[in-house]
């Protein structure tokens, strides 16, 4: 029996934890600096349990020898020294933790080729499944001019004033919401005003949603040469607005301000008072909103293909739809990687398994399998 | 000649001083703690100046004595206890402070009756005006049943996300986005949520207009029995709500909270961020809107009257609208006062000398002649 270890008993950690132990195939570890995380992820689900510190390179490696397959489920901020830790050691690898550096400009690819390692990263719902149905969808066309990704996560029911809650950490939410997107125009990356360019979408089952750019092309910049590409986060309709009021008074800003003789940084107040009514109450359903167009020509008539995905809390297993579309498509490629369907060496983003035969089918339907459910349409019809 | 001294050089002290001078038939004085604020209205207006801090109530007997007449147009916190001094050394007084107490409940009318002065408070445009109309419309009906007060001081030109500036001290703004409001309904006290009820209305040259309830009927409370009264204030439509929204994040919040190891309380940061944005620019116009209504029965008929204002800064001398309509109303009154048309010994509210024949005619036509102008409409006619 092959063995896993998943880093990061987190939420996400957690469902990939979930599913690799119910396949039965494997043999699942989970570590963390966190007793009481282990503790709950072990008996909800009957895994196996390290405790370690996973800020520390050398734990990640003694944490990971011994395995066949190394899931990274870390906060950000640890991805990148945890994934080069893992190289090191020579383990397989698929990885969540959405680094906010690129590995591969950083060396990490090339280290990866040199120890003969296969690593996928970005490897969640988006980036993810977005990175593979834009390389996927720009491969069936002729010429592909456009990719559009808009995907939000979002509470199913709306409260006043914010209508939303966090499915992921709440610093990274504001980040989207003041960090400058790349996107591509004409084949060049132009940096648009975060929150900027809203526009409305409407949803089956979900009515309309307001979209935003966001900096989330991440890899497909380098990787896809298509003349127009952009990420989009989608929020109901008015937080835009909202979030925009903040911003301009001041209340995202880093940059300390004096107060009855105090240094404070507005961020850091706005941080403690918003984020605890940004979490969501326990079992409080969320939902994972996303639309992938890929729109270009097969042979002289304009073409184009998109996914639909509307998927909610799984009240059998009490698993967040961010947790379950993010960890899912991770353990759906970690199945591929082990099952050597992709055994190139280095480090790389969804786009480029995706690529390969079969794969981006098999991710659909593994992904099927498990409920998370894409509604894909081509027009016209293939 | 006599003599009027004008307590305090702000925004509307400077008109008020404007006004008693332009009058020619008074020697003014103006006093305040600030050399700066001094040299302006003396370099203005032609005024004579007094060097004094009018926190110290000492001072303000030494400032008052040897004047007929004195215009409060201090600070609302340090207001009760200029009036006191005030009336200690027995003089005439016109108030326009807005303090947050009720003299009249704190003993100071009983005071006033002792020493045989006559002092008429909140008398600028609302409270001030607004009290009039309320108590002259009302005395016109045979019964009055609803009085319904609205006004907002506003910039012309409406800017994002706010499309507010404040005319007053913006301390006082944000009270009246969370103090509780005491309104009139069924001839009780009833209190409601600040920015609560908002309501649309239209006003000509201005466009629709937002109300919310305030805390502004003060003495009307007590003075008139009319089993319906509130009042309102008046912004651009979406200022409300998010207001609402800042304020339920808890941006106005007095308790500190604790953000990197420093107790901080949330309104002062927000205060140090918006307050800034609220300020309006040198000579950016403002505008007053106020509506009063009085609704009721002459005889067996439904009987209404109601007195709409738009006033706008006057260019000929950058007097912006919320100092020319507060001022001028104080000098109107403060006229008529010196005159001798309402002696009274007591601290009154302006509802009381407005009962008086001939007052709230004269007061009009005082403000007309200011270009401060009420379209006024009796339905049915009169």
């Amino acid at each position: 029996m092959k063995r896993a270890i998943v880093l990061g008993a987190g939420m996400v950690g957690s469902a990939i934890a979930m599913d690799l132990q119910a396949g039965g195939e494997l043999s699942v570890t989970v570590a963390d600096r966190s007793q009481e995380a282990l503790a709950r992820v072990a008996g909800r689900f009957g895994v196996q349990t390290l405790h370690a510190d996973l800020g520390d390179p050398e734990a990640v490696k003694r944490a990971v020898r011994g395995h066949d397959l190394v899931m990274g489920a870390l906060p950000s901020f640890l991805g990148l020294a945890a994934m080069r830790a893992i190289i090191e050691e020579g383990k397989l690898c698929c990885d969540i933790s959405f680094m906010a550096e690129d590995p591969v400009e950083l060396g990490l690819g090339k280290l990866a080729e040199e120890r003969g390692v296969t690593v996928v990263y970005d490897c969640g719902i988006a980036p993810g499944m977005s990175n593979m149905m834009a390389a996927y969808g720009a491969s069936r066309l002729d010429v592909c001019e456009r990719i559009d990704i808009c995907v939000g996560g979002l509470p199913v029911v709306r409260r006043w004033p914010f209508e939303y809650k966090a499915p992921f950490s709440p610093c990274d939410v504001l980040e989207e919401y003041t960090r400058p997107a790349r996107l591509v125009e004409h084949g060049r990356v132009v940096v648009r005003e975060a929150l900027s360019e809203p526009e409305l979408l409407d949803f089956a089952e979900v009515g309309t949603l307001e979209s935003f750019n966001t900096d989330g092309l991440r890899s497909l910049v380098r990787t896809l040469a298509v003349p127009f590409m952009r990420e989009k986060t989608l929020r109901y309709p008015g937080h835009i607005a909202l979030m925009r009021a903040l911003r301009e008074t001041g209340l995202f800003s880093k940059e300390p301000i004096s107060v009855g003789g105090q240094e404070v940084r507005p961020l850091d107040v706005t941080s403690a008072l918003l984020f605890p009514k940004w979490a969501f109450d326990e079992g409080e359903a969320d939902m994972t909103v996303m639309r992938v167009t890929v729109e270009g020509q097969r042979g002289e008539r304009p073409a184009r293909l998109d996914w639909d995905l509307v998927d909610r809390l799984d009240p059998a297993t009490n698993t967040r739809s961010m947790s379950r579309t993010t960890g899912f498509t991770a353990t759906a490629m970690a199945r591929l990687l082990l099952a050597g369907r992709f055994a190139r060496p280095g480090v790389h983003p969804p786009e480029v398994p995706a690529l390969e035969p079969g794969i981006f089918d098999a991710m659909l339907r593994e992904l099927d399998a498990r409920g998370v459910r894409f509604a894909a349409r081509a027009r016209p019809a293939t």
